[in-house]
């Protein structure tokens, strides 16, 4: 079998973030720390979804302006988000006159986007690539779910979608956080058929990918931190359990951006949730605090539900991703 | 402005490939040409997304076994569909214990997933890795358009989408067809909003591509063959005057996917369509085609329309993208 971590040996690194939330995400923990907090959710537009493609766009050209790039310099544009063929990323990248590959791998994206960007710039092929992705509240639950109208009650294994978008900036040279190495997940399935407990369908791919990132090569200790997307509270236990039935202890390593993303996590059950989460928490937090130096190393493990309506409609359990990334301060 | 194609300059090759393809599409050219070709469109299944699931998988199964590999052995499989959430690429690659890129970029997917897949190969992060897309009438219409139960008219401006998957084993070393460059697209939008209508609308965003391909290092002349994914007649046509218009003629280079899958195009009006037209057509006719040296370079540019029915519904029009590869005979 291949080694599933690959290695960027010209450290590509993200130079540049920007970051969008909405009203009840800006009171949690990133709220002093998201570039541009919402007071509408609407974003002043006249539909979810436009409202999910505008924060998506926002957060691609800030992550160019922080850059101190023009859009015709930057190289390629990778983005996907959780709506029925990407609507938002595809209708954020006509904006911008730029290639652009749109990727699925739902709640995932932020980690395969930065990943695929990251091959792309370490590769040569670009000098410089935007990652980004968002997700809303309101677009997801009436795509995934019930139209809010309909007042449905939240059962308590239940998340909540992030309003949000996070983007990232990665270049071959500059200032930054290094990115030098991505683990490219498996897609696993553990039978799970409940499409509304996504924290115990996600974690065993959580813990697949971070197994086969430590595969005898390194341990936890070399990080302080191991940030996964968006388990939630539930499913950060189920990845701890399974990982520690591998040998593996990741302890007090491991926190969810699910976990921390809401001021009172009880409110919403097992957390937040949604490609947004992950990418909104990295983008401005996380990124932050690396950046002053508070974080030196982390390995950022977003995990993704692979399912759609059709498939649950059909009795298909729910498949699921992880891709990981390290992420390192420059200059270590 | 960044070049937009990108030189793979370890030229990562296409080692082998697999189609099947549905009853309708093997009366025509590829007939002959496909690996497996099916009796029954349903392949055995329940459902039309089950059954273009197992069509994923059956390619994903025949690139790597016809070349030679195990499962274990490849590196990464790079997939996506048409439908919601990309299920039939996820629930496919769910069979398969490899690392999965998960993408989307509609009917142009063959390309961005070659495109992909030769640079993690020629970047040196995996030895091998799988592109592969796949279509199915039954399940497109239903979710684009109508429930076939309804039996729709279909206008005369419409295409007809192909029942059928291919997949490329792409890989570092060996014998086979190489990829010696990628043009990815940027999304373009003329502002067409008929949903039946998709020639129309990717011809622009092949125009681009191809533009953007050939501006100021080589000619149509270097190429045996620039072919398109599925313009369909109507969509040629206009792609040939955009290109005119701007100063470049493909003239007798020029050939569609689309407007050759189908035995007598005119019972499917403009032609074929779906993500696995040019999927088939490449990874059958074309590169056997190629194998045996009647083809020595050709453009294969592949074009998706990037709507969603919600899109459609909120009174957008239709972003478009083509993403190019060049394929050339080694030894040349």
């Amino acid at each position: 079998m291949g080694n599933q971590t690959i290695y960027f040996k010209r450290a590509p690194r993200i130079t540049a973030t920007s970051t969008v939330a909405g009203t009840k995400e800006c009171e949690g923990i990133i709220g002093r720390y998201v570039e541009r907090a919402l007071d509408d959710d609407m974003f002043g537009e006249d539909t979810y979804e436009k409202a999910e493609c505008k924060m998506l766009s926002t957060v691609i050209d800030g992550a160019i302006a922080n850059g101190g790039l023009k859009r015709e310099d930057v190289g390629m544009i990778v983005s996907g988000d959780l709506l029925n063929q990407i609507i938002s990323a595809n209708f954020a990248a006509r904006d911008f006159s730029v290639p652009f590959l749109g990727v699925y791998g739902a709640c995932s994206t932020m980690a395969e986007s930065l990943a695929v960007a990251a091959a792309f710039v370490d590769g040569g092929y670009v000098s410089s690539a935007v990652a980004a992705t968002g997700s809303h509240f309101a677009s997801a639950e009436r795509q995934y779910r019930y139209p809010l109208e309909l007042g449905t009650t939240r059962p308590p294994q239940s998340q909540w979608t992030v309003t949000g978008a996070g983007g990232a900036l990665v270049t071959r040279r500059g200032e930054g956080i290094l990115i030098t190495s991505a683990t490219l997940g498996k897609v696993v399935d553990y039978g799970v058929t409940d499409v509304n407990n996504m924290g115990a369908a996600m974690a065993p791919a959580a813990a697949d990918t971070i197994l086969a990132h430590f595969r005898g090569r390194e341990d936890p200790s070399s990080y302080d931190l191991i940030v996964t997307g968006d388990l939630g509270a539930l499913g950060s236990r189920i990845l701890k359990d399974l990982l520690w039935e591998k040998g593996l202890d990741v302890g007090e390593k491991h926190v969810d951006c699910g976990e921390i993303v809401y001021n009172v996590i009880e409110d919403e059950f097992q957390g937040g949730s949604g490609a947004g989460c992950s990418a909104v928490v990295l983008n401005s937090y996380l990124y932050s605090k690396m950046k002053s130096g508070a974080f030196g190393r982390i390995l950022f493990v977003a995990t993704g539900a692979l399912l759609s309506t059709v498939s649950s409609g059909q009795g298909e359990s729910i498949p699921c991703i992880a891709h990981a990334v390290t992420l390192e301060r420059g200059g270590k």
